[in-house]
């Protein structure tokens, strides 16, 4: 499919998904699963984090996986960077978004990362430095995602006033883009409407992103709200990987399939061939037994009237 | 909770869920249910069908488990009836609602109750007659159910003209309420949009509910939807119970408990005590071994920052 995306869908499993996991899913999988899902037409994958290996091995192969992800064409390749240390390896490996993380709830930032919100805003200043000093034909997009934006685990709800102020902070401070996550899936549909409006007045729509869970089963009426308030731009996870260390059995972000599958669903250009997506779930399957795949689509299938889908 | 409710929460697990299952639930521990999810706060159950009991052995406790329903305080009873026979059951039995359903669809008409659509639609005359020839005081409202409204597993797309000719035929034949039914779990935000605008065009909004199942996973993001045209009555069964006989470990209705705890986040009063509400999945674990129940708020556990609801 050539058509133009309307709405840019970006992939965080290989990120988001497998960081929680005890086990290493081997890199030729990463590189297979990567490979897969940009020919299904998937145009963004965040494909790593550049934390470092000694705190998370799942991502010891974090620039092997950056540079056979660069070589598929036409892919954006993400990763999150968790300092500037993290940033300088994320340059070198030539992504072209990087991600950089801050929590509005100072406990979780503290129970994330191991330091205070402050000293993570600060952190960002030599990490935009370090973007803003590339040559501009290989400067990446620089994005930072504002998690626990509606609610922490710990402190319960968060100050909308508090998340739009870090969200103008570090629009000024050189982010491209910010990403508003419900990190622990706290979110409601009245509560993102509300929240993406308000910093979209700081910020610009344009210039947002939106990062579910559906650990209480919200996320995609959650979309539907952002969608309503002008968002074009969300993450998912295939196969719902990831889960939520808090809950067991409860589902992490929201599943990619699922979402593409809405979207489409209402009309909504994605880019993305749906069964070809589904297809993708079986090199999780195969090098990850035992982790749970959830998606509603992949079980129930693609309904009829979708006929360019059922082949 | 004695606040009124601004969203009206229906139960029919008790009918939805249980007829497609092959094990016969205890009569007693049907009434066990019904009397926890009422004392939850759940203010109207559809309790059975007066289907007769050759063909669904589930419903053969009909009679008893409405008689024991009515006894509750301010419960609202709610039936399913196939036909006038049904009715007269039903009229019999006492309860405050019937609902009686016709298919969109021809063909899922056919296979659901194995008469034609228009069959179907004849065998209404009567049944309005019997509710109406009942003395005012004692007339139950009078419900019918389009199923297939927004698309059919064997037809596919499902004309909205179709729906909305259907709709404004049994309003002016003698129903008090429609409801547009997703039967197979094809809609989406977009299409109940556009669809309940356009019935609540010929019926009147508050005539109107929406009984969505979540097969591929947008049972919530429809409820969102249906909100925003201004429809505030909708189905749920406890626990997700019922699935789909074409879709194996796909859910059916949508979740009551997290039906419920989208609406209350959202600052939409439901009347129902959220707690209490997935404390009656027990009856459901402990008299249905094997069955498998849905629901991420179950899984999850209340946010934080709900606090009336954390004890």
């Amino acid at each position: 499919m050539n058509k133009a995306a309307e709405v840019w869908v970006r992939e965080v499993g290989m990120r988001d998904g497998l960081q929680g996991l005890d086990a290493f899913m081997p890199t030729a999988e990463k590189i297979a699963w990567c490979v897969a899902e940009a020919a299904a037409g998937v145009r963004e994958i965040e494909v790593c984090s550049f934390a470092p290996p000694k705190l998370i091995a799942q991502f010891a192969d974090a620039a092997e996986v950056a540079a056979a992800a660069r070589a598929i064409p036409s892919l954006t390749v993400s990763a999150l960077v968790p300092n500037a240390k993290g940033a300088e390896r994320a340059l070198e490996a030539g992504v072209d978004q990087i991600t950089y993380v801050v929590s509005a709830s100072e406990s979780h930032n503290r129970a994330n990362v191991r330091r205070s919100r402050q000293a993570s805003i600060d952190e960002f200043a030599p990490i935009a430095a370090l973007v803003k000093g590339r040559e501009a034909t290989r400067r990446p997009l620089l994005s930072v995602g504002v998690a626990t934006a509606f609610g922490c685990a710990i402190e319960g709800r968060v100050a909308e006033a508090e998340v739009c102020a870090l969200a103008a902070h570090f629009a000024a401070a050189g982010a491209h883009q910010i990403a508003l996550a419900d990190t622990v899936g706290y979110a409601d549909p009245a509560a993102v409407r509300r929240l993406f409006k308000a910093v979209a007045g700081q910020v610009g729509a344009e210039r947002l992103s939106a990062h579910f869970h559906d650990t209480r089963g919200l996320g995609l009426a959650n979309v539907l709200a952002a969608l309503d308030v002008g968002v074009r731009r969300f993450d998912g996870s295939l196969g719902g990987l990831g889960g939520c260390p808090f809950a067991p059995g409860a589902t992490g972000n929201i599943v990619t399939e699922d979402l593409v599958f809405m979207l489409e669903s209402m009309g909504l250009a994605t880019g993305v061939d749906l069964p070809a997506l589904v297809a993708v779930r079986a090199i999780l399957a195969r090098s990850l037994p035992g982790v749970a795949l959830h998606g509603a689509v992949a079980k129930a299938g693609i309904p009829k009237g979708m006929e360019r889908w059922r082949g």
